[in-house]
């Protein structure tokens, strides 16, 4: 799998059921939203600014396939105060390094300037491995298609300074029908 | 990875918080449960049994590594009649193929005598993948240690007719430590 393959998979809108496990509360997380990823004008204003933006680390790297991606939920049945990620929008802009393996950048909505750095790879089967290093902690996240209409996005958060996991979740998102959407 | 290494890392006794996502439905479901995985006595009657069970495809390979796991659910939020499902044992034998695949043996529980006989992989970071046909449905399972002491897994129960997905499930597996145990 290459980063173009795996990009041209997910884009269209999806609706996913996500189930967190807080693991030293044992408590479990219940949220259902529609995600929507999408190819980016190459004229967006975002896209141009993220393209300017100094990254030591992307020097000699070209971006292939940058995308848009927006969700939000529809509801959250264990209502909290983290319900105001449950809904944002980003761009997410791969380089390359192999067939294999690569960068990705990526916006924190159109409001916020901070952005955040991932590295990535494929296993054989084609998952896709990303890991972001936050302050506080560092994400690893999963995706894998088990068909063509039907991704699973699984994710560990532990804390930056151990290897302490603090959270894992798992997203089960199903495509939404272009057919449908048309008739809208 | 190869398979005793696997069920090495898998010996202990586990806290899994798992959440079923039933598609179709909407429907989440969440269960805590404990499980233990142990290895098998030698001389275990059920064992022994399986052993000299006829499976065409096991000739010629070699059990390596049989381990015994029982899993009791504490609670099933969403009680209904599922439930008898949520508690059981089992042995496992495992017959490598070669050192990323083969296939396993399983006995269902002590009391039917019905078998499923399950084929395995590796990916290339340790994932273990399970496959498994039944009657009415195909199972597919992937176990990943994020930690020695916590192991996610998945599973994905589609159709046997189709590619239809059923149902998805991803439990948090922590491992309860030794000195807790004893001290008990």
């Amino acid at each position: 799998m290459i980063i173009e393959e795996f990009v041209e998979k997910s884009i269209g809108e999806w609706r996913s059921m996500r189930s967190g496990h807080s693991l030293a509360f044992r408590q479990f997380e219940e949220v259902l939203s529609n995600i929507v990823i999408q190819e980016v004008e190459t004229d967006n204003q975002l896209l141009l600014e993220l393209y300017s933006a100094k990254h030591l680390r992307l020097e000699g790297l070209s971006p292939v396939k940058p995308f848009y991606m927006k969700w939000e939920a529809e509801s959250d049945w264990n209502d909290d105060d983290r319900s105001e990620n449950l809904s944002g929008s980003c761009i997410i802009i791969p380089y390359p390094v192999n067939l294999e393996s690569g960068l990705l950048l990526r916006s924190v909505g159109y409001a916020e300037t901070e952005q955040a750095l991932s590295t990535y790879s494929f296993l054989d089967d084609g998952t896709f491995i990303l890991k972001t290093i936050y302050n506080q902690s560092i994400a690893e996240e999963r995706i894998w298609f088990i068909s063509e209409n039907i991704r699973c996005r699984s994710s560990v958060l532990r804390t930056s300074e151990g290897s302490g996991v603090l959270q894992t979740s798992f997203a089960s998102e199903l495509r939404i029908p272009k057919k449908y959407n048309d008739q809208k």
